[in-house]
């Protein structure tokens, strides 16, 4: 289960797809402690690249993300994990992936509606 | 259209996904001209980190990526590009998807079926 971390300051980016839907919630990145937690614990475990440290996805929201499938490419410097989300959203801003704004004529348009309400979950 | 290129030294992480199956692709890099490249031509050009130039994927290939739709995240520094493949695969070694490895038993094992003969399109 080699990837090959050198390309990116030992990191390698981790998408995740909803295995229901098959939509893309969001993409982080990984160095190697967290590849090797997301794979012992079967949760999503991202490296905070602002906070430089690991990071459960979900640890405080409770919103983790269960491991179902993880595939990489040819380079095997990325990695698609396909995952149970437990809990409404993803997105700290309250949606379901942190993919909700699409380019509409030059400019950011938020297309999705919320799926909950981040104050309820982070505070206000 | 704004993305945020600093958390990456000058790139933003970009998925591909196709616009009829929602299969993911490929996972590249751009700066900010290639970022910019893309939506000028409506073709997906990357930055290639280990050539250091612009890449227009496809450009040796014809399998260029066709744009279709663009969105970012909540923060801005990574993108969702859905496109049509122009051609039977994106991935350099013959595959519809560079994701064609899935971990099996601590062990990356090719799952998918090849879509063409990369020696083909490439040369042998």
């Amino acid at each position: 289960m080699t990837l090959d971390f050198t390309k990116l300051d030992g990191l390698v980016a981790a998408v995740t797809v909803d295995h229901v839907s098959g939509r893309l919630l969001m993409v982080g990145f990984m160095n190697e402690e967290a590849w090797r937690k997301t794979v012992e614990s079967g949760f999503v475990t991202f490296y905070s690249r602002t906070r430089n440290k690991l990071w459960m996805k979900g640890e405080s929201s409770g919103h983790k993300l269960v491991v179902k499938e993880i595939r990489t490419d040819c380079d095997q410097d990325a990695l698609v994990i396909t995952v149970e989300a437990l809990g409404p959203g993803v997105c700290h801003e309250g949606y379901e992936s942190c993919f909700f704004k699409r380019l509409d004529g030059g400019a950011w348009q938020v297309v999705d509606q919320p799926a909950y309400d981040p104050k309820v979950v982070y505070g206000g």
